[in-house]
Order: structure tokens, then C-alpha cells, then sequence
């Protein structure tokens, strides 16, 4: 049991898993959000133990506030903080980008504790009905430090990823941008780009030729477009490196292919099988 | 039951789960395969009624033969089945790409009936021990006709395809290839692109930040590199045409996020989710 309560802003697919994760086991779980329908859902199904729209009782109320909503939305809340909250809290968040949210959290007045959170796992579906308590379970719960960040806050958070069945990991704020640009905001493009693609081709059966190769690799671009687009633009630059080096991999397939260069391109594949193979041998006991 | 004898050339993921498939609904099975440890172990497993090595028995014995190894082993087998098999047979392929090998079976002689097959299924696991009954269950299946397309072949396709409980469909090849190159080559090498650009970086905390998404869009970079040098060889105009237009698609992308252009990228990410909905959506009823 964690002696705190706990306020949770934001109940959709991440903030309400965490809630569900959490419940029970915590002294008191306040749920805030904006949507009337959210808060009735998260009540009837016994989500959280008290609901409300009001910013200012919870954060008044709750020993921690948790950031569950889009980055922008983390960022306004983060501006607004002091004004809600003059004599300070904790505060954890679990948005996609760091580096903005964590220099928003230098910038709190020193009466709060703020440290960064990012738990490394999601859905294509959002919102509190595709929310599950098992959502963060042995998978990776980055923490970025701030200039707010006390031994306090990290022994809760630590506290909480350990009750979760997260696995922390401690990561400068930028390098968890730079990584992140490459294993969740590229592969989002890239799976954006292969739905455009389809699309443009305009045949219906295209659609009925379509596998699971296609299912998989599109999957993402059915990700909550307001969300997604919070995270590359906080994450603009890294998004763009990252985005302009698969580019040119890309364009040297190509020239492998128009080169009928079976050697080179037989190479280029393998390789690419081998880091996938070793990457998901890594991963055995994972979900 | 099908009152014929089965030859499947190529017990791997796609002639294994046939034979599986099929098992007890035909007179016989016959698994031919060059590999003497697969051919045990489908004997040891009961996924044939018996196996060999030797293309010319079972070529002579089976009613109908099924090439369900890499294109350009399927390609080969057509090129020598006049003289293996001098009194003609019935023969189906399971090859992924269809132009070259339906003009493969437009030169047999007269005495051959032929036609090309694609079942739009697979997994990134090659090999009999991945084979899979239900590898076919609600999937369609590609008829591609060629010259040698006989009434009697179709009806016999048909009734495999209806056995096997797959969806059969008509496309003429070049149809297919083109098709496929959007919805299966692209995905494969978008895939095996993003896994390069992830090896690029050579940093070990990626793997451990890379969730579902990394996973899901990785996915097909682990297909076998000889089964997919074949296809992109046979396909090669329609893949760096598809190859051609995601590439632009994406450099469209990169303007967007360059310019910081928040409502063209918000369109452009909303097309693809929608898009993608309503492709999922139309499959509610299929895996």
C-alpha cells in the first residue's frame, strides 16, 4: 500500500490504466478530467475512488498530481501550476516528449517536486474503455529528472512503477527524446505514410489482397492524430533527423533494387533480419 | 473429400500449413522436399501420407502438384516439369509475386493444366515448425489464370481453397503484382528499412525504450531474405514504383514538420487514421 493520494489528470487509454493499475493500492485515487461522459465511465466502473473536473481541489487534495493527457495539455497545466497550487506539490507526468515537459518543470516555483515520467507502451485505441491494468506491466517506465526533482519524489515514483510491474529506467530528458524519435515517432511516420500510400492507389481490393504484414506495419497510424501531433512538434528536430537518415535508407534500397544489385540488397536484408532477430531474442521474456 | 492425389513441393510455413490443412480431406498426400530433416519431421508429424526427394515419382503419381517454395525455385520446377512429367499433370503455385510465374505456365505444353495461386497470409517465421492449420481460416486467395487454365484445374483449386476454409478471389496477375507490391513488398521493406535506421543509431538503450509500436512496424524485417529477394526480383518495376511514391509521401511529411505547418500535418495524420479505421473496420469479421 502506498500512502499517498493520488491525483490522476487525464483518464484516457494511459491515465486510466494507470488508475486501474494503481487502484487499491494507494490511499486515495482523484480522477480529473474535462469530459463529463470520462467521468461517469470512471466512476461507474469504479476506476477511481473520486472524480472531478476541478484542477485546483484536486491538486489541493492529492499528495501527487500524475500528467496523463497530450503534451501541450502537460505543458499548460505545468504553466498554470503555481497559480492552482501556490504552496506547491509533487508531480510526475507520463507524456511521449520530455525535454519540454521537464523544462517546464525547472521552471516551477522550488515549494514543488516534479520529475518526468514515460511509460514505454500504448495502443493504437485511446481513451479510458481501452484502458488496462495490465497495460504497463514489465514494460520499460522511463523517468527524466528535473531541476525539481527531489530524493522524495523519485522514491514515489519508483514506488509507484515498482507496483505497476513497470521496469524503471533513468534517461536524460534528450536522450529520451533522441531514442524515441527513432523507436515510436518514426515507426508512427512510416506507418502513416504506408496507409497514404495505400490510399493513393485507390483500389478497392487492395484491401482484400491485404495480410497481416500489412495490418501490423499499419497499425499505427491509427494513433490519436492530436496526440501524435503534441509529440512531433516538442519533438520536432530529433523527428526530422531521425526521419531525413531513413530517407536516405530508403533511397539507398532503392538503388540497390534498380541496380539489380542481388548481392548488395541480399546483404542489406539479411541484415536487417539479423538486428530483428536479435532484438526480439532480447525480448523473450518480455510481452 | 477431394478424390485426388496432393503433391506439395515445399514443406516450409506455407506448404506445411496446407499439408496441414488438407490432411484427411484428400486421397493422399505426397510431401517433396529437398531437405532430409524436413521430411522427417513431416513423416514424424503425420503432416503428409509420405515423403521424398524425388521430383519425378510424385510427379507422375500425384493428380495435382503444388509449388510452394521461393519464386524462383517455382520458377525452376516450371522450367523442368515438361520432361520430368512428359504426360502433362495439373499444377497450382503459392509464390507471392505472379507475372513471371504465369508466364511460366504459358509455355508448358498443352497437356499441362496450370494456375497460379497466393494465399494472403504468412507469419515473419519461416519453416515447417511454424506451419499452421489455420494459417489460411477467412484469409483470401489469389487465382491468377494463365493460358494453361483449364475448367477442371479452376474447379480443383476452388475446392481446395473451400476446404482449406480460405476466400478465393480472381485477379488477373499483373493486377496482383502491382497490388501486392503496395501491401506486402512496400510494408516488408519499410519494415527492414526502419530496422536498419534503428541499427544505425548503435545505442543500447533503444531496445529497451522500443515498445509494441517499434515491435508491430519491425515486424516483417524478419521475413526470410531469400524468399523476399525472389519477389522483389520478380516484381522489381512494381516495387520501385510503389517504392517511388512512399518515398515522395514521405519527403511531403517531412515539409510539413520542416515548415511547422500544424494543420496541413494535422490533415495529413487524420487522412491516415481515418483511412486506417475504416481498413480495419471492413475487416471486423477476419483476423
Amino acid at each position: 500500500m502506498i500512502d499517498k493520494r493520488i491525483g490522476i489528470i487525464g483518464l484516457g487509454l494511459m491515465g486510466g490504466s494507470l488508475a486501474k493499475a494503481l487502484r487499491g493500492h494507494v490511499q486515495q485515487l482523484i480522477g480529473i478530467d474535462k469530459h463529463a461522459a470520462t467521468r461517469q465511465l470512471a466512476l461507474a466502473e469504479g476506476v477511481v475512488d473520486i472524480v472531478t473536473a476541478d484542477l485546483h481541489s484536486a491538486a489541493t487534495t492529492a499528495d501527487l498530481l500524475i500528467l496523463a493527457t497530450p503534451v501541450n495539455t502537460i505543458l499548460e497545466i505545468l504553466s498554470i501550476l503555481p497559480q492552482v497550487c501556490p504552496e506547491g506539490s509533487m508531480v510526475l507526468d507520463l507524456g511521449s516528449t520530455k525535454q519540454a515537459i521537464c523544462r517546464a518543470m525547472d521552471n516551477l516555483p522550488p515549494s514543488f517536486a516534479a520529475i518526468g515520467g514515460h511509460p514505454m507502451c500504448g495502443k493504437e485505441t485511446a481513451g479510458l474503455r481501452a484502458a488496462d491494468a495490465d497495460l504497463f506491466r514489465e514494460q520499460t517506465f522511463v523517468l527524466a529528472r528535473s531541476d525539481r526533482t527531489s530524493p522524495q519524489i523519485e522514491q514515489l515514483a519508483l514506488a509507484l512503477i515498482d507496483q505497476i510491474g513497470a521496469r524503471p529506467m533513468f534517461l536524460p530528458a534528450a536522450e529520451h527524446d533522441r531514442l524515441v524519435a527513432i523507436t515510436s515517432h518514426l515507426p508512427y511516420l512510416v506507418s502513416s505514410a504506408l496507409m497514404h500510400r495505400a490510399m493513393a492507389e485507390d483500389d478497392g481490393r487492395l484491401w482484400d489482397v491485404s495480410a497481416s504484414g500489412f495490418r501490423d506495419t499499419s497499425r499505427l497510424a491509427g494513433s490519436d492524430p492530436r496526440m501524435m501531433l503534441d509529440i512531433l512538434f516538442t519533438n520536432r528536430e530529433a523527428v526530422l533527423a531521425s526521419l531525413e537518415q531513413y530517407h536516405s535508407g530508403l533511397a539507398d534500397l532503392a538503388k540497390l533494387l534498380e541496380d539489380k544489385d542481388e548481392a548488395g540488397l541480399s546483404v542489406w536484408l539479411e541484415e536487417a533480419q539479423q538486428a530483428y532477430t536479435a532484438y526480439r531474442r532480447s525480448r523473450i521474456d518480455r510481452r
